[in-house]
């Protein structure tokens, strides 16, 4: 049963294809709006994430289909103590496809390997948000016209945005790419992100300045700096307006320059900004909603077929070794074997949160 | 896009268009059992409402359409502190139509400008709740066969009743009502909204007495009386069973008069009352559904036509003023523009909240 | 209006008609797929279920109706302190059945006898919960071809556990049944459960032993045992392992018995069991479903027709008496008349919880 846990589960072309089939989708509704008649989509959400949840459910709906879910954990069987596993197998008796989030990471692939439904990972922890992904790619695309030979711009939190990382990560696939990362020194990239990049061959520089970078960049994606980031509050405040997009900055950008948002924003980009119309967050909303509903008819289209699984595709798999990360769904779900595989530079890594495992 | 946000949003020719069209759905249902096919309303209910939010959940589902949303705040992103603004503008990528239920005063108002959807107010803190007063309207107009000519008792909190001072503002619009406002003086009617009365040539009478009043009634409409509204405890019990309506009540009533209630009834009526044929509040619960189905369709028709919002009717729109009310959207919304407009008396009133601006 | 609260309100000629019903949806799905177009179920969850929710939201779905409702109390009017029988009233507006699960027993009775359309009991508290049971018969009777001539052994908490009271009391019905109670004698089944089997000439053992009791049986109905239940928490951990259900133990069953569980599991049943054949617990899910679609159809199909409700033949009912059982719906429901009924044994018993009446 095919399920989406990483970006990295859709080739280059299949990416293709469903950005295809999603403008498609907008062009033409109405071919679409029966192709999943009789069909539904379990939300499960152990952490409320409302804009994704909705995005999923109105995909389901505009493709003819229905929906059932919960919204919290609060509200689930979890709090009587239920493995993922077991809420895996049961749900499946109820739905034909899953959008699970859940705050434990690696807490997806646990889920997809017991369901007998296809399932898309919408979010866990701080691990994988492959559908934000797919928000952002289109979002590209349809603003840029190709997904190649742009230089793009990340600023804010790129030490803990799990957006971020995704993006990078699918980006890079596309030749020609260049990145012009923003953020204070608090917030940088991960040496680990850094050194992939520099083994792709990926050509990023590092800067602390937005307003120094903002002029070349083709695409400028925000996120936001969360005050609990900094260990000196007066840090914090020292520092957020440089990170904030006004319309001061937007001044000194291209003419063509996309602004993208995962969102929910708080206060990093202006309200102002919004009536410019270079400012695309809220499209991505929409773009988001219409790759959701792709990778629906995708998802369900091949579930007749048998067995692969993007994530396989990570390396050799082995029994064993300890996932040094607190928040892997190692530490939670019961009768769970331990499993690890070998990346491409002969590092062991957890198979569910790809952690790296050290001995 | 047309919103209704004040019950005044509505004029007198469109309520009774919308209690013909409301009373054509309860006699032929299938007629319009597919009218909103392939469409989807978001109840946004940042504060918890059953009986509201099922109500216009049964109305759209009845109409063919689905149902997206949330039902608390918990499960929204409203915990991540995105502003109400950009909730509307995302919902709009996700639905066709909105119910909005907010703790916040001016809430839905902001919601309705940032929208490209058209959105009903399902209630914003203590200031309107147009769709309690639609199910009034038609249960009053059902029951007596007018809503002209009525004396109106009006029993319990008018003080911070918002569903009293709503249904004391549609029915001033019809000739010939006459009001009695009966409550304890703590629960009295507001001096402005007395003045209110006055200035438009309303008769009204203020009394303590449910039971010395209930005789000459045509309409009893009652509400709960908080016992936190009350100083003194004890002042609250010696007056409680005085405001409840009981069976030896009703014996002095006319054989024609109807009982109102918004609900949830807490004890306020008894139980026994029920069985009365006079006791209409739940037909006011079907009767909400009908008008609510009404306000879907109309509102959905209008979606493609400009502009005109019943708001700006309130008077000439200004900016500045600063609003004192502490539970207006002002002091929660970031970068949202103080705007004020002037009454009909020439007050300035805060354009969210309709408080009175005193500088 | 027929409303199922307790599974002994179905008769055994109905029971088998509805598993007839429901394997014939499993083989056709199709042919049901339109049965209940246009037709709400209201799903009342006062406590969270996801389970118990979503398979019968599932079930109304595949039968082509639709669904509102709420999943936990503080979502819901009762936090505004609305009775039971109001919200059902209310309901009664908005949807065409109510499946209702609440902490208090006796409350879905009361919700059933205000409403006026059919209602589903999906647990009352410690009370019934009798669309688990037919899960469970419809479990059985495909796994074994057969209600009668069985051996089946109740094994974990047998004194609390209220699916476990309610399937005893529905195999009791078919002939040639016989049972074994494995329990710690904490969680022994009560004293008026076995003389209630002994009094129906039911033969049963009572035994401590689930690893000698296992080869002889057809049926093993596994249970949670909690940790809470016991006054000494090291006798619980003395004891817990020998009834948890293992491959090891497995091995000393039949090779045809059939192991049910009513679920969430815990770790009472080794997930290693789950891939041997004879683990049904997950196809319970699937049954589950499957019949609670089979009851929404017969209570839908039935609505039409006059007053028979099964509890009415509990025994002849009175007015007064005191349930002595705190969480009985007497306590907590305003104005909600005191009844009891004389069983066949001449006590007197609670209508609304069936506690028995000392005095």
């Amino acid at each position: 049963m095919k399920s989406v846990i990483d970006i990295l589960d859709l080739s280059v072309q299949e990416l293709y294809e469903m950005m295809d089939v999603a403008i498609d989708i907008d062009a033409h509704p109405a071919k679409y709006a029966h192709k999943c008649d009789g069909k539904k989509l379990a939300t499960l959400f152990f952490e409320p994430s409302t804009r994704t949840r909705l995005s999923h459910e109105a995909a389901m709906l505009e493709l003819g289909g229905s929906v059932i879910g919960f919204s919290g954990a609060q509200n689930s069987s979890a709090a009587k103590g239920e493995s993922v596993a077991d809420t895996a197998k049961t749900v499946s008796c109820y739905a034909d496809i899953i959008a699970m989030r859940h705050p434990v990471e690696g807490a997806s692939l646990v889920a997809a390997n017991n369901a007998s439904i296809p399932l898309i990972n919408a979010g866990d922890g701080g691990h994988c948000h492959p559908t934000q992904t797919l928000a952002d790619l289109l979002t590209i695309y349809r603003e840029k016209g190709t997904l190649s030979g742009l230089k793009i711009g990340m600023c804010g939190d790129l030490k803990y945005g799990r957006t971020v990382h995704s993006l990078i990560n699918a980006m890079t696939r596309y030749e020609g790419n260049e990145f012009v990362m923003i953020s204070p020194q608090e917030l940088a990239l991960p040496d680990y992100a850094e050194n992939a990049l520099r083994k792709a061959g990926v050509p990023f520089k590092v800067t602390t300045s937005l307003e120094e970078s903002i002029p070349e960049l083709d695409i400028l994606y925000m996120t936001r700096i969360q005050k609990e980031r900094f260990d000196d509050p007066d840090e914090y405040e020292r520092l957020k307006d440089s990170y904030s997009l006004t319309v001061d900055k937007m001044e000194m950008a291209k003419p063509d320059m996309a602004v993208l948002h995962p969102l929910p924003r708080v206060n990093e980009i202006s309200v102002k900004v919004d009536d410019d119309p270079r400012a695309c967050y809220f499209k991505q909303c929409l773009n988001g909603k219409l790759m959701r509903m792709a990778l629906i008819l995708k998802l369900l289209d091949e579930a007749g077929t048998p067995g692969h699984s993007g994530y396989w595709e990570k390396g050799e798999v082995h029994m064993g070794g300890i996932c040094p990360n607190k928040k892997c769904i190692m530490r939670t779900e019961q009768e769970l074997e331990q499993k690890y595989y070998i990346d491409e530079e002969g590092n062991k890594r957890c198979l569910y949160c790809d952690t790296l495992i050290l001995n």
